[in-house]
């Protein structure tokens, strides 16, 4: 059987590129008692994988050179030697990106494949809405009438930010890196004002003409130019989650940029970095709420899906080119079941 | 009646200098039905007076040019018109650096001169022992075991902070400016360790030293060079609290460095800036705590005492070059009673 797994074939240095990439063959043992074969159908591919791909200290461990790239993976049981996953079981858990895996259950979660399409679970229902839900709920609390600024608003993360920020009865405004993505914000998601941040000249002017009772959270993605844009408009009291940096993703040394701590001293404001981890305690109670909002179409959820395992890591080069609407994910195969 | 008062004669760029200040004399009115004249004794001298004297947005108002510069001063009651602030009263307030003052009493709060010294009101049991008490309890939340650093440790603020910190059973780290202050930081106040900034070497290095299992807590007051030592070892989860940035107050723009959002986001590490007036509902518990804790020699404190109201701004100049240990004030007289 034709096994493809990719291993990281060396670190990069700066953006990624192709080479640092490896396809190869895998044989697969026999299925111990226990052990399920796994089948993967979706692959997430993310920004912080990124990070993980370098041996700088990180909140995760680097990948090992020459060995698979792992992450988020929807995959099919097709064997079972398991009474707890029996064929025909969909499965979610942190895998190698690899076609079939022998795997002995340890860390799988099963999915209920009636609630949503499958692969919403590697995006609104699972990392990327949990980290959209408790980075803006938890960290920025945002209060009817207050204003919310999102970076990376179009992306799996962003999208979720401000769409949960308009049910609370926050004005939302995001900004995001096309024309597309700025018209998909505001004509599709009820976004109140997105801002294209290539074209928009000084993001300072476009944040204070956005925004013109000040930002009282930021949730940002992003870092950079358009985060010390946002600072100059904090209001006291601002709350700001810091959820990525993928401006800084690829740079070779640490950032220099303006201070932020006489902003947030002059306004009594509150940054907090988090990875959605920090709440694991709390993922039921949040993905059950993240389900009934999508049921009820109170969330609209995007993907942008390529086809194929072989173009796994295309469409994570996208990632840094701004690409994708929405969550970026693979279709490897379909389900079998 | 000779009344001497300080005004701004001019904004400063960069440093303060005594070309800033003017002495004039001015009249007093009579007292009228409800009114006081106050005799000042103590004057405070503090580092955020820097802020009020550029015209550049800021969390107080800017002083006026021409206008008598004004801060906390302990004053006497030397006539009244007033029944609740009888001759003799000892009260607080912010009031305009200037020896006599008629005053109609709204915002001064009387003191009981037997509980402390009249000049720690201005110091321990007023704004910087509150701004010390809140930073650290409420932002910091150090827990037992914990290592909490603190910049500007010799400071108001600072020996307060790490004494407090000690009290609640954590290593206390201090960073401050000479050598005498490190040894009275060790010594006297008790902090487990203390670096003398100016003659480290790399900040980076003695912090890694001071602090082997990392900083769970870091009460700033200075930012800078200091603060970036601190961010490369804080622990997961760790807390800023942002007091003051004293490295950057005479700064003519924006401050550039290395950006700490990285930081915060790899560690899940929470910053907030704060003034002590963010807390005005909790003073009285907090004065209480703090009057207690200073009555049984738990906490201990320094003051710098400049005397005679003619060298008011040569004191406040002395906070730019680390000249004083502990809470700069002026002794301006005595009082009558």
């Amino acid at each position: 059987m034709d096994n493809k797994t990719i291993l990281l074939a060396s670190r990069p240095t700066g953006t990624p590129t192709l080479d640092n990439f490896k396809f190869e063959n895998r044989e697969l043992p026999a299925l111990q008692e226990g052990e399920v074969l796994l089948k993967a159908l979706y692959v997430s591919v993310d920004p912080y994988m990124r990070g993980r791909m370098s041996d700088a200290e990180s909140y995760v461990a680097p990948y090992a050179v020459g060995e698979p790239i792992s992450g988020g993976v929807v995959a099919e049981v097709v064997d079972s030697k398991s009474e707890s996953l029996p064929t025909g079981a969909i499965v979610l858990g942190r895998l190698p990106w690899q076609q079939y895996i022998v795997h002995n259950g340890n860390g799988l979660s099963k999915i209920d494949p009636g609630i949503a399409p499958l692969s919403y679970h590697l995006g609104i229902l699972g990392m990327p809405g949990l980290t959209a839900y408790f980075g803006l709920l938890h960290i920025g609390n945002p209060k009817e009438g207050e204003t919310v600024v999102v970076s990376g608003a179009a992306g799996a993360v962003g999208t979720v930010v401000g769409q949960i920020a308009k049910l609370k009865g926050c004005r939302v405004v995001g900004v995001a890196g096309t024309d597309d993505k700025v018209a998909y914000l505001k004509n599709d998601l009820g976004f109140d004002e997105a801002i294209n941040y290539k074209t928009a000249g000084s993001m300072k002017e476009a944040i204070a003409e956005a925004c013109p009772d000040g930002v009282d959270v930021y949730f940002d993605n992003v870092g950079g130019e358009i985060s010390d844009a946002v600072y100059l408009r904090l209001n006291k009291f601002a709350r700001i989650a810091v959820c990525g940096q993928i401006a800084y993703y690829n740079s070779t040394s640490a950032p220099v940029g303006m201070r932020v701590e006489p902003i947030l001293l002059k306004k009594s404001a509150l940054m907090k970095g988090f990875i959605v981890g920090d709440y694991a305690d709390e993922f039921s109670v949040a993905a059950k709420e993240l389900a009934t909002w999508v049921q009820s179409s109170k969330l609209q959820y995007q993907e942008t899906i390529t086809e194929g395992f072989e173009n796994i890591p295309q469409a994570f080069l996208g990632l840094f080119k701004g690409t994708n609407t929405g969550k970026q994910l693979v279709k490897v195969a379909d389900p079998e079941v």
